[in-house]
C-alpha cells in the first residue's frame, strides 16, 4: 500500500530554497513576491501537485485576503495619512484595502456596510459618519463573527475594538497653553457632538478654563462642520462680537486657517491680537503665516495599528478582549499663539 | 381563464402617487429615498405582489450597483474632489463607490483589478499608476464587456474612453505667461513621463518656449515625484546654480509652495527674483504667500463627468465610440508669478 502524503508550503519552500512566507504569498499572488519568483512557485506547486490543495484550502478558509474600510470623507490630509498606514500594513500582510464613504451620512454607511459585506470583506476598518447613532446596520457584520475595528470616530461595543488618541487631554493641552500665553476669552470651534472626538475635546477645552478659574461661556463655543467656509464665518460673528476674543482653539486645522486668513483681511494681528491653536498637524499649519500651533495626530500610525490589529484578528493570533487602544499626540507650539515669544 | 397582470414599477408608482424612478429606486433601498417612503414603496410592493419579480430582476440583471475605482493615491486635494464629484453622481443613481489605491505600483494595480473584479463591480474608473507599461491586467475586464474608464492618467485603448483636460495647452498657458513676466530661464518640475500628464506637459513648455525664441535646456528640466520633499531637493539644486533661473513651472501645487517656501528660507524673493508657477489649484495656493499662480483642473466636474458617462454606458444608453472627453481648464494667475505687477 502506498499513500502519497500531501505536498505542503513547506515542501515548495524546500525545493526552491525560498521561507514558506514567501511560498504562501507567492501562491496567493502576492505583489509584494518578485513576479520571477511567483512564477516558480506556481510552476513548482503545478510540479509537485500542490494547485489543488490550495485551491481547497483558500475554499475552506472562504477568505478573500480583502479589507473593507468605511470613511466620513477622503477629502482631509488626516484621513489620507490614516489609509496610507492602512495600506502599507495590508499590503504587506497580502491583504487589499477597498474603501468607501459615508459622506458623513448614516444611510450611506448603510449602504456601504452592505456593499463591502456583499463583497465578502474579510474584516472593517470604520471610522462612524457624522449622525450615526446606533450601530445596527452593523449587526450582519457581527453575527458573523466578522472582524470590526473603529478607529477615530468610535463606538463602543463589546465586539469591537477602538483605535483612539486621548481627545481630552489634547484638547486641555491645548486650551492650558492658550490660557498660558494670555489668552482669557476662548473661542471653541467644535463640531456634532454626537461624535467622541468632538465631545472628548469640548470637554477638554472646558475642563482647562474650569482648573484656570476661566468661566465657561457658552457663547464663545460654535459648532460647525469645521470647513473653509465655516472658519469664515466664525470670524465674522468674532469681529462683531462687543468684547472680542483673545484666542481661538479650532477643532481641525483647516478651519484655524481659514480664521487666521479671515482675521488678517480684517486688519487683526495674529497672535498679537488673537492666539490660534488648531488641530491634526496638516501640512496647511506649516504653509500658513504666522505657522499654526496645533496637536499632532498620529493618523498614519492610527492606520497602522488598526490594520494589524485587524490583521492578528483575522489570523486568530489575539484573543477578544481588548477594547481600546489610545496612541500619543503631540502639541505643537508654533507661532500662530506665542503672544508672549 | 384569468391571467394575473405582472405589476410593475409603475403600478406601485400609481398607487403611491410618487414617480417610477423613486420607486425603482426605493426598491433598490436607495439612501437618496427617505427612509419613510422606502418603507411605504417596500409594502405596497409587497401587497401587491412586486417583491418576487423584483428579485427575479436583479438575478437576472446581475447587477451590484457598484463601482470600482483605482487611483494612484489618495493622498491629493486633486483626487479627493475627482472622488466627491464621482460619489455625487453615483449616488444620485443609485451606485455605490468602492475605491482602492494603486499606491503607483503596477503590481497593486494587478491585485486591485483583480479585487474589484471578483466583488462583481459593475463598471471601473481608472487613472493609473505610475509605472503601468501595458492594460493587459484590464483584459480579465474588458473580455467580459465590463465598462472601463481612464481618467487623468489614461492609456488609449478601442475599449476604453479617456476623460482629460488639455495638459498641453495649459503648460504652453503657463509657461507663456510667465515669459510675458519676463522670465528667461524657466526650470520645469515634472514627474514620470509613462504617463500623459507629465509628457504633455513637458511638451507644452518646450513649445511655449520654443515660440518666443527661448532655447531649450534639459538641466532646467527635473524629473521627481513631486512631493514637498521634491520641492526642497529642487529648491537647493536651483540656489546651486551658476547661472540661476528666475521662474519655476512645477507640475503641481504642493512641489511649488514647497520650493517657495525653500526659496523664501534662503533670502531670495518671490516673485521679484523667481517667478513660481504650480498646477492643480489646490488649496494650498491660496495659503502660501505670496499666493500661487496655478492652473485650476477641474477635478470634481471630472469625477461627475467619469461616474456619469459610466452610468450611461452600464445603461446601455451611449453608444461605444466615444473616445475622449476633453473638460475645460483656466490659468489662474496670483503674485507668485507677476513681476510686472
Amino acid at each position: 500500500m502506498t499513500t502519497q502524503k500531501e505536498v505542503t508550503i513547506y515542501d515548495i519552500a524546500e525545493a526552491l530554497d525560498l521561507s514558506p512566507a514567501t511560498v504562501s504569498r507567492g501562491l496567493k499572488d502576492h505583489p509584494a513576491i518578485r513576479k520571477d519568483t511567483r512564477k516558480r512557485i506556481v510552476e513548482k506547486a503545478r510540479e509537485l501537485g500542490y494547485q489543488h490543495n490550495s485551491f481547497a484550502s483558500n475554499l475552506r478558509r472562504n477568505k478573500t485576503n480583502t479589507i473593507g474600510v468605511i470613511v466620513p470623507r477622503l477629502n482631509s490630509y488626516f484621513m489620507s495619512t490614516v489609509i496610507a498606514g492602512m495600506e502599507k500594513v495590508a499590503n504587506a500582510g497580502g491583504y487589499n484595502l477597498i474603501i468607501s464613504q459615508s459622506m458623513e451620512s448614516v444611510d450611506k454607511e448603510v449602504a456601504n456596510v452592505k456593499t463591502l459585506f456583499n463583497s465578502r470583506v474579510d474584516g472593517f476598518l470604520v471610522s462612524l459618519a457624522y449622525d450615526t447613532e446606533d450601530l445596527s446596520h452593523f449587526d450582519m457584520v457581527l453575527d458573523k463573527n466578522i472582524p470590526l475595528i473603529f478607529f477615530d470616530r468610535v463606538f463602543e461595543h463589546p465586539k469591537c475594538i477602538s483605535i483612539v488618541i486621548d481627545n481630552f487631554k489634547a484638547a486641555y493641552e491645548v486650551t492650558t497653553h492658550l490660557i498660558s500665553q494670555g489668552c482669557k476669552r476662548i473661542v471653541h470651534i467644535s463640531a456634532n457632538l454626537k461624535r467622541n472626538v468632538y465631545t472628548d475635546r469640548l470637554r477638554g477645552y472646558k475642563a482647562a478654563l474650569l482648573d484656570h478659574n476661566i468661566p465657561y461661556d457658552e457663547k464663545l463655543v460654535f459648532f460647525n462642520n469645521l470647513s473653509d467656509q465655516a472658519g469664515i464665518e466664525v470670524s465674522e460673528a468674532i469681529l462683531k462680537m462687543e468684547q472680542r476674543p483673545d484666542g481661538i482653539f479650532s477643532s481641525n486645522d483647516a478651519c484655524a486657517v481659514s480664521c487666521i486668513r479671515q482675521l488678517k483681511l480684517a486688519g487683526l494681528k495674529v497672535p498679537t491680537d488673537i492666539a490660534v491653536a488648531g488641530f491634526n498637524n496638516d501640512p496647511l499649519s506649516k504653509v500658513i503665516e504666522p505657522n499654526l500651533t496645533t496637536v499632532n495626530y498620529p493618523g498614519q500610525e492610527m492606520g497602522e495599528l488598526a490594520a494589524s490589529t485587524l490583521i492578528r484578528r483575522l489570523d486568530r493570533l489575539e484573543g477578544a478582549n481588548l477594547n481600546t487602544m489610545v496612541l500619543r499626540h503631540d502639541l505643537i507650539v508654533r507661532e500662530s499663539s506665542l503672544k508672549k515669544g
